[in-house]
């Protein structure tokens, strides 16, 4: 839980009293930075001959670090402390998206069209034809997230109402990034039989589905029900989001280290749904040596504790992690926080790839063994080469409904992470980019037109 | 299904190419009114020595009233017709709702604050407290608009795809009307048991939940068992929002004609879900004598065929719905198209009101008995006093999720009435003027207020 550099998620905003002095405002930024809070904005509220009032935006590393701070701002002299904001609650506060009309409501020639009488002509056109309700409703564009709320983030299994937020975020990223349309269903049950019988029951809506923090190894089943008997593509994007960027990553640094995906040796840290999908995905593309570890160690076939999806992956010689590791050229982790010690990391191939994905503290620091590796991968925005799903869901969902496909397939996956990994071009590639910004505006396109093209392909496309 | 009046719901707008010379205009213009077509907009697209090009916007009376106009304007000597624009499907293409986010995503620092890392905190505190979930998510504002497709309109059974633009319709007036965000959850299924486990599994993202076009006897049970099982309040809308609405109008049409509600004789014709809502509303605002007919005829104790909500309101002596309409003083129609003639009208008592609410076309035109009675109401626009459920859900469910109501009660509902009616002044009260326009922007407003103060006195505001 070291080393952990401030960041927006726990941004304060400090408003401040202080005498109209010289050096009242120097006092709090000193005693702010010497405690390793980063400073943003700083603003004037207001100023009279005697009083000055400011708000100071603050980025701390935790909920501790930021009230150390305050602390710190409260004890100096002269000054009153009138509010403190923590910039994430406030932004959360009424919930993150709203539903809104397409068209306008002015009078009642609106309303006849839109509502009743004239709605009904709609509704008998669909009936007549329901294909119409992918031309003539929100269908077309309509993506569910849904959850259990069983494995939100890395936090577990907190429930439908906690989980509520995430899925908000989620759909913030839909319509930012896909221009789709997504809507939050959080689900007040974790049995697996209640979870696909609802899903399918409220399918009419929505064009796509798309599954979120469902704990493995629930998630494979109703992924794969789900998608047997819905006639819309259904995702499960801590499987496949996270499968996707990260062969994208590893399409890229196999070129930077002039290494075949076929003769690597891969381990893989971590084997729940994110894990497993990968292992997949990476099978798919031309892996053939990939040894996977859970928190027991490697899977191997002496093991007697190994569900269905672990059997699948599991090999002749044991061990633990750092067996595995050795003389290993790739490291993926989807695990846990600081699970990698920098001997684990020294005692690989030449050149190794290390992708510490864990959230929000990767296996192992990249400070610790930057020197070690030929190239560091991590799941956060402040070092390089962030893996995000965010370069693949959107971009994924766009492609598959604009085809109208009727599910989705491995090639449309592989497809999309050829996509993005080619989004970086061989001039530009180094260690420290080997896969595009999320906000890099190229990504959901190129993923959209690979995703349809591979649908076609297959058989799948309806449009 | 005579004697329509053109309206929006059929509006279309003709492209046309005549030769630029006088006359070439008027000879379309003339074409339209002559078959009764109401023109609207007339734009000019382009003009050049030679040639106009014209947009002409004309509502129709029905389709085929439409296509008729079309067909005589395509006709005309030296006239193209270039295009023929169904506006209300126009309208619909892509659905009519979209999500939107409520806060920005320009860079890294919001990412961490809407979703990862940040979004973290919110869901960690959420789990610790639940109840934040009304603070810190869309839960506070948002409603489930829930069919099964099954009572679609007046049009039936079509399935929850085609019930589908009804409801972001209703999403659109829960947004322009009552600012809440309601999102639409169509069911592929119409048993009853999995409708109830479907809501309850999805309830935790909303606030209430609004049921609709769903069949009796079928919408009874379901809505009986979620209020009971769920802690978020449970309204079919059209059980009690056209209640809440018909009682309003009735409060203020026996003003009009100086009769108390516990003395005149009422005639129910309808025993679906609107119906039995209606008596049930009434007899609680001190109506005593509720004659209600289904299309067999008067609910008599003597008929063996009647559901427990039908018995409720069986009565002693049976008939046909003439001889119920006997003398009456109030004729209350949720039924079917053109079932009550001019000759039952004039059977009724002095002063008769009649509320032909059939939905589109009224149980008798107006125009066939405006001379035999005190006050007329239908469910159109194009008539006075239309009797409207826009004027009630809004408010209703602004004021439940505002005060936080755990559930719906009958004093809310008959307070939401009163509200209504009481924003005519007694001084602006007349036969055309029992209820106010849909789009009196008081409405809401008064209908929220009410409704908070009955759910205080009745123990159900949880704020």
């Amino acid at each position: 839980m070291t080393n952990l550099t401030p960041n927006s998620s726990f941004s304060l905003t400090i408003r401040f009293q202080v005498p109209n002095r010289p050096g009242m405002l120097a006092s709090v930024t000193k005693a702010v930075s010497s405690l390793g809070g980063n400073m943003g904005q700083i603003d004037l509220i207001e100023q009279t001959r005697q009083l000055s009032l400011r708000d100071i935006t603050i980025d701390a590393a935790s909920t501790e670090h930021a009230e150390t701070i305050v602390k710190a701002v409260k004890a100096l002299p002269d000054i009153k402390v009138l509010n403190v904001y923590d910039r994430t609650f406030d932004l959360h506060r009424g919930g993150k998206i709203t539903v809104e009309s397409r068209i306008p409501l002015r009078g009642q020639a609106d309303l006849a069209m839109a509502y009743t009488p004239g709605v009904g002509r709609i509704c008998t056109a669909i009936a007549e034809d329901p294909e119409k309700a992918y031309t003539l409703t929100i269908k077309q564009n309509t993506v569910a997230i849904v959850t259990d709320g069983s494995a939100v983030l890395g936090l577990g299994n907190l429930g439908p109402e906690a989980a509520l937020p995430v899925m908000e975020g989620k759909a913030m990223l839909f319509k930012e990034f896909g221009g789709l349309d997504a809507f939050p269903i959080c689900l007040a049950t974790q049995d697996t039989d209640a979870i696909v019988e609802t899903v399918k029951n409220i399918a009419p809506v929505f064009g796509g589905i798309n599954l979120e923090d469902i704990a493995a190894p629930r998630c494979f089943e109703i992924e794969a029900r789900l998608q047997r008997e819905l006639n819309i593509p259904v995702f499960h994007d801590d499987q496949h989001g996270t499968a996707i960027v990260t062969l994208a990553a590893l399409i890229n640094a196999l070129k930077l280290v002039s290494k075949s995906m076929a003769e690597v040796k891969i381990v893989i840290n971590g084997a729940g749904a994110a894990g497993v999908a990968i292992a997949r995905l990476l099978r798919k593309a031309g892996a053939e040596h990939i040894a996977m570890c859970d928190s027991k160690g490697i899977l191997s076939l002496d093991r007697p504790d190994l569900t269905t999806q672990k059997q699948e992956f599991a090999i002749e010689k044991g061990g633990k992690l750092a067996d595995a590791m050795k003389d290993s050229d790739i490291f993926l982790g989807v695990s846990a926080p600081g699970v990698v010690t920098p001997e684990m990391v020294r005692s690989m191939a030449k050149d190794p790839i290390v992708f510490a994905m864990a959230n929000p503290i990767p296996e192992i620091q990249p400070e610790l063994v930057m020197q070690d590796v030929a190239i560091m991968a991590t799941g956060r925005s402040d070092y390089p080469n962030q893996i995000n799903n965010v370069l693949a869901f959107p971009g994924v969902f766009r492609g598959a409904l604009d085809c109208r496909a009727s599910t989705f397939t491995i090639n449309m996956y592989l497809e999309a992470a050829q996509a993005i990994a080619s989004l970086i071009k061989p001039s530009d590639l180094n260690r420290e980019f080997i896969i595009p910004s999320v906000f890099d505006e190229r990504v959901a396109t190129a993923v959209s037109a690979a995703v349809q093209q591979a649908a076609r392909q297959d058989g799948v496309a309806r449009m």
